[in-house]
């Protein structure tokens, strides 16, 4: 890789124009603008080499990845390493439509961990007393942080992850399969691999709905939804109109169309049962 | 910094052994490995040189951590750069026991946004039919994992950060401050600076503990959650026992005691009821 400096000046360009439709420069003398820049050129990987990831590499990835800040010290996320092929085969079996979980050369689930805390508790002797919702929020979004930074080490090492949300479209399967007890819920799964071939970087919304400065602001909202679709249409126009037996087709087929109709087909309303079979009240 | 091979080595088991207990080595020809040691390395930034940052550095960084996946493309988290100072201050009054806050010269407030996609179903006719737990966890993760970039790109920069969960105790005032409307909610803050001083690494749960192959498995939790206790004792004994009026002193302080008594203590008990007024029904 080519890691001067006008080299990472036209990277970091290129990549923020097609991501957010503004070239932004790099200021002079950032350090780390490698990294920087495999950030904005992010992508997710679906298909992989025949290399496999080496063991000793991925403890590495796991601690890389467990060194995130985690919400007051509590440490309330895990990762269960499926190298189980007919493990991975039994969740992928759950999902048809993502072929690439059985052909992932190694398959992660991050979890929330509620249940260590509450362990701790009986065994020190002292009540529990937050079964409540910020409890539950705390160890899914320490998951979520986790297994962020595990997909930058990766990217870092040159490997490539896609992550699976659709493990809690089958939460209860995901959970058996996993041997998840009480308290213990699966946030994501996580595809990794080496890249087969380059991936693309998909159009994020431009920064002006996204950032905020001092207080929300949606004063122009609608026309930066209208501005977003025409860009990332030209960039990588949708080309399957979603639910065509609900919703007649319509010439221009954007983002926001496209999103309109994913939810409105309801998805994971069950979840919230499972969660609460896991004993968490969520009040 | 002086990223040659030997050093990388040497920082990276160095880092591991503090932080999870065992000195883990760096595979021969590992690309991205000064990425691997800055991330073992990780530790929070409270205090601040005077060195302002440069605005469009924070825009490229916001562009980095906007980089991130997101779920079924649902694009569901927003950040909130607070400039105004008095809008800081008005947050750090609110949580005395954080100076750093107001000290910060940069304060951001990462933000769930389920609006957003509401929005959208209405400005395209089409119904929002999906209210419930799984909907609400989304927007909550999304803004984890753009946090958690967030950080790796500030400190790729030579930035140092904390974040501030501790918004989430005062959930109503802060949403008034950022003019957080309906769907939106607070996930946690983030204080942004060049370090004043070398930051130290946090003593994390031995990898035996939090990553499990193909299942579960909490066996020798026990025992190995008294190991850890005793090895983080070693390297940074917890001086202050928490709730003193409440509990006897220890001889033994260790980390566990000190979250059996955190979680002692009702926190956030009423963060639950902030979510469904902004109109989550989190069923």
């Amino acid at each position: 890789m080519n890691t001067s400096n006008a080299s990472l000046n036209e990277r970091i360009a290129l990549a923020t124009q097609t991501r957010f439709g503004e070239a932004l420069p790099l200021p002079t003398g950032t350090p780390g603008a490698d990294e920087l820049a495999r950030q904005l050129e992010h992508s997710s990987h679906r298909k992989w080499t025949e290399q496999p990831v080496d063991p000793g590499l991925l403890k590495l990835l796991f601690a890389c990845a467990l060194s995130v800040p985690s919400k007051s010290d509590l440490q309330q996320a895990d990762i269960i390493h499926v190298a189980d092929r007919a493990k991975i085969k039994a969740i992928a079996d759950l999902i048809p439509d993502m072929p690439w979980i059985n052909n992932a050369p190694v398959f992660l689930t991050f979890c929330g961990n509620n249940r260590r805390i509450r362990q701790i508790g009986e065994w020190r002797g002292k009540p529990f007393v937050n079964e409540h919702l910020d409890h539950f929020m705390n160890a899914a979004v320490d998951a979520g942080i986790v297994l962020s930074q595990f997909i930058r080490a990766a990217e870092a090492a040159g490997l490539g992850t896609v992550p699976i949300s659709a493990v809690r479209n089958f939460p209860r399967e995901t959970s058996d399969v996993l041997g998840l007890p009480e308290a213990v819920f699966p946030v994501a799964g996580l595809c990794v691999g080496y890249p087969l071939e380059k991936g693309h970087i998909t159009a994020r919304l431009n920064l002006n709905i996204t950032v905020h400065t001092d207080r929300f602001d949606e004063s122009k909202l609608k026309d930066n939804i209208d501005a977003y679709d025409q860009r990332r249409h030209k960039l990588f126009p949708l080309r399957k109109q979603r639910h065509p037996q609900r919703y007649a087709d319509v010439p221009f087929y954007g983002w926001s169309e496209d999103k309109a109709r994913h939810y409105s087909v309801p998805e994971r309303s069950d979840f919230g049962a499972f969660i609460r079979e896991k004993k968490f009240s969520l009040k």
